[in-house]
Formats: structure tokens, C-alpha cells, sequence
């Protein structure tokens, strides 16, 4: 199993990444071999500075960095060297079998989308956040931006990757299923959840418990959440805020603490045939190491099958 | 100047809304005339209980109550007794100049929208919610609700009507007006805010400054905030729900006392030719005065005829 990792994305890099990777290997007894792509001599010192055992890493050179507020389309053309282009390519042609980065979000899912097939089956991969319940659990919302148009049967399958997701990665035997909406009963809602409802009360597939309005985000009543991309991106946004007003007035929590969202280890795009995992720009190490751990549990638990397999029947 | 206060709307009503007019009295210098529409004994003997002043007030009877969990057509065609009922009845033929209740929303906006006229020009009615900024400043965010659906034309119709609000009752001598998106360039978002951006843009009734994010709701990039009412709602529940949250989890500070909604005063509907205020079903005392003083405010401001000539122009 190798696992790709752009050591040059994110407002911390390469530093944060290689320190992530140091706690990653700390923390695994077997280990997938970690492509590490980034610049050779800085990555290099940096690895041994750190002291990360060299048998379970390559270093692949590249020669480019596609900077944060790149033109993503542009730049992954233009920058054929860059780690993220690089990572694609070594993805494309399988010589690994995931790829993670924290660097220019836009560049990545064009890549991704390019580069990486969508499953057999799949309308439209989408991507996801996690949501921190007030009981402590943990549940996830999708899409939060990469389909802001969606049509009743982008939300059904929305459901079903999420429901894999949530049980596999997130250990949640029977997610329980919400379609977000402004009312709680059946025949609530605008056009797009009106037609969605009767499409997910129907799936065999998932455990509708029928719609979740705004208050219900942050409670318990589902595991997953979906939306259109529209309505999830300024729900995810605004919760990050949140997470910043509050650290900037110094309200401290463990509750709020678990909006920092640079702890989750980023987004994987689900929906498409490798995993790809997308980090936020402020991702430090413990974002790094958990972005691994999430690719190796992809992969381990062949998550990417399932969900294919739970779209075809 | 007469304002209908339907008494027994609300959780705590009609205890909390004849404190609610105490309160409001004894602040007052000059007071309109306030119809009190409720149980008349009960009423009377709570009004005596807090001696409210006799010369500012009349009680109107009502025989009837429409419960928080009524279907509101059904409930408002039966029950012609009812203080909301009454209270429509009494604002269409003139009677009153303004009319607010705690009581169910559905049959709220139902009576408004069934016996009150849209202000000439407006195409949508619409519910907007005030939103505390970082910075101690008040947003207001439109629509919450009422129209789920949007056109582009009805976004922009939400800006002017917002700007005016935002300027007249809240204060803000020239308010910046935001496009709720997902990406800040001209060009992001879903097919209704690419087709809305233009019109805001064009607009010289409104101080428009571009689309803003999830982030940004919370910050003091925009006073108005304009959406669609399915985006709208979500955003004004999952406020209330952090309150509600942070409550429970006995997480103190001033910042987040202000998402206490409770002490906002409801929300007027605009877009229709008398002022209508429509108040949390939590509603408490200082709920209730304050709902007054908006009317107050409205009627004193003529708030709804500057939305008219500012939609004409």
C-alpha cells in the first residue's frame, strides 16, 4: 500500500507536513510506504532532522509549488512539476494508491476530477465536513461545495457515500440519515428536498430518519447530512467561523474546541476510484497524521468498493 | 397611532406580554394607543396586577387561541375568535396600525399573507432575522423562510427592502449589502446567485459590496445579508441552536448572549403594506416591549413607504 502526500501544501509546509508524518510512523506498528513529494534537499533535511525512519518513505522530487490563490485549472497545466500535478500523475498511473494534500483547494479537485475516474455508478463525487454533535459524537455533512446545483438524485447518492463513509471511517454502525430541510415533516421544503425525500425514504441502502432542520445540525438526531453544495458551504464556513470569533474572544470549551476544524485531517472526495484527501490550508502535523490515517482506513477497509457496491443495488 | 399585541400568542403569554407592556409603558414618554386582543378577564386582572396605565391601553376580547402546533389555514378559517384572527381583522379594516404576536408563525404569516396586501411593486414578501456581529454590531440576513424558492429578482427586491430596515430601524447610515455565495468572485455560486449578482450590482437603491461566504455572516463585511429563504433558515436555526448549546453546556460570554433570540423582538414581515411582527414562541417581557418598539419605529419611520419608493425608483 503506498500513500502519496504533498509535502509542499498548506500555510505550513513542508514543516508541519514531515512533523505529522514523524507522528504518523510513531503511532503505526505496519505501515503503508509514504510517497513524500516535495522539494528533494528541503524535505531530505527536514526528514532527518526529524528523525523519520527510512524505511517507510520515498522522497519523489518536484520542482513546482502551485501557490494557494493559484487559478487552479491554469496552474495544474502550467506547473507539470508542481507536487499536486506530480501526485496525480503517480495516482493516475497507480503507483500509489491515495494522495493527500493541504494545498490549493480548487487545484486539487480539478485534478481529482480529471485526473481520477468517478466511480462506476457515481453522478457526481462530492466532498464533506465533519460535524461535532453536542453529545460528543461526530457526524458529516455533505455536499459543502463542489456540486452548489444539485438535482434530487445527487442528494440519494450523496446519502449512500455517506453512510459508507460514516460506518467505515467514522465506526458508526447504522448512520442515521437526514435530508437538511426547513420543516421536519414530509412535503416540506424547496423543490430540490421536496423530490429528494421520497428518493431517500425509499433506499434500501441508507437509514432515513427524514429531514434535519438547522437546529438539529449540531444535535444528535442524524449521523449524515445532505445537502446541496450551497446550503453545506456556508453551513461548513460559518462553523469554522465560529471556531475563530470564539478563539479570538477567548471563550474556551472543549465543546468549541472541537470546531477547529485544522484537527480533522481534512476532506476526502467521495465518489471517486482512489482516494484523495484534501486538507485545509492551515493543516499542522496532528492535520497530516490524521489525513494519512484516514487514506490508510480508506483503503484497508476498501471503502471506495462498498460504496459502489451499495450504489449498484 | 393604535398597536394590536395579541396577548395570548407566545409560551409564557399572556403573563409575559402584559410584563412586556408594563416594561415598554414605563419607558415611554408619548405612547400609541396598544389594543391588548386576549382572554379579557384574565387580562384585566393581569394588567391591573402589574398597574399598567389605563390611559394607554384597550382590551380587545377574544374568545379563542390558536395553539403553536395548529394547522395554521385550518385553525385561522375556524377559529374567527381567535386573537390572531382578531387581530387581522382589526389591522385589514384599520383599526390598527400595526399588530404582533408571539403566537403560532404559520398562521402568522398565513394572516399576513392572506389579509394584508403586498406593499405596490413587492413580488415576494419576506422575514429577515438580525444577526449579532463579532464587532457588536447587528446584521440583518433575508430570507429566512418564506420563500424557499427564490428568482434573482426577488433576491434583489430583499436588498432594497433590507437596506431600507437596516438604515431606518437598526440604525446603519449606509448599509453594505452582501450576496450570500460560496466564493467571493463575481461569477461563483449556484445558478440563482450568478443570475442575482447583476442585478444587486446594477442596483442604485443599495450599497452592494459583493458576494459574502458562511464566514463572513458573523463578521462585519455585510449589514444585509441577502438569500434565499431555504439557505436563510438553516443559518438563522443553527444560531439559535448554539445558543441554545452553549447554554446547556453553561459556556459564558457576552458575545454569545446576543444569539439569544429571545431578546430581539421578533421579526417583522416586509413587504406588506402594515407592519406585522412576528415573535419567538419563547418570547419573555423584553421580548414583547421590544416588538412594540419596533412597530413603534416602523409606523413612526414610515418604514414601508420608503421600501415602496425605493422599490419604485
Amino acid at each position: 500500500m503506498n500513500i502519496g502526500l504533498d509535502m509542499m501544501g498548506g500555510d505550513f509546509a513542508p514543516l508541519e507536513a514531515v512533523k505529522g508524518v514523524a507522528q504518523y510512523l510513531s503511532e503505526q506498528k505496519q505501515s503503508p510506504t509514504l510517497f513524500l513529494i516535495g522539494d528533494q534537499k528541503y524535505v531530505e533535511k527536514l526528514v532527518k532532522e526529524h528523525k523519520v525512519p527510512e524505511e517507510h518513505f520515498r522522497i519523489i522530487a518536484s520542482e513546482e509549488v502551485i501557490g494557494m490563490h493559484e487559478h487552479p485549472t491554469k496552474a495544474l497545466k502550467e506547473k507539470q512539476r508542481s507536487s499536486i500535478a506530480i501526485g496525480f500523475q503517480l495516482l493516475a498511473s497507480g503507483k500509489i494508491d491515495a494522495f493527500i494534500s493541504a494545498g490549493n483547494t480548487g487545484a486539487m479537485l480539478v485534478g481529482t476530477l480529471f485526473s481520477i475516474k468517478a466511480l462506476e455508478g457515481v453522478l457526481r463525487p462530492t466532498i464533506s465536513t465533519v460535524i461535532p454533535k453536542e453529545d460528543g459524537s461526530t457526524g458529516i455533512l455533505l455536499d459543502v461545495g463542489l456540486n452548489v446545483d444539485c438535482k434530487p438524485e445527487h442528494l440519494n447518492q450523496f446519502a449512500v457515500m455517506g453512510s459508507v463513509f460514516s460506518h467505515l471511517i467514522l465506526g458508526i454502525e447504522k448512520p442515521k440519515v437526514g435530508l437538511m430541510n426547513v420543516g421536519q415533516e414530509e412535503g416540506k421544503g424547496n423543490l430540490l428536498t421536496q423530490a429528494a425525500y421520497p428518493l431517500l425514504k425509499n433506499n434500501k441502502q441508507i437509514h432515513f430518519i427524514g429531514n434535519v432542520e438547522g437546529r438539529d445540525i449540531l444535535l444528535e438526531k442524524a449521523d449524515v447530512m445532505v445537502c446541496d453544495g450551497f446550503t453545506g458551504n456556508i453551513i461548513l464556513k460559518l462553523a469554522e467561523t465560529l471556531y475563530e470569533i470564539t478563539h479570538r474572544k477567548r471563550i474556551q470549551h472543549d465543546y468549541l474546541e472541537r470546531f477547529n476544524f485544522e484537527n480533522y485531517g481534512g476532506t476526502p472526495v467521495l465518489g471517486v476510484a482512489k482516494p484523495v484527501i484534501i486538507g485545509h490550508g492551515i493543516s499542522k502535523a496532528v492535520a497530516f497524521k490524521n489525513m494519512i490515517l484516514v487514506a490508510q482506513k480508506m483503503l484497508e477497509k476498501k471503502v471506495l468498493e462498498r460504496m459502489k457496491k451499495a450504489l449498484e443495488e
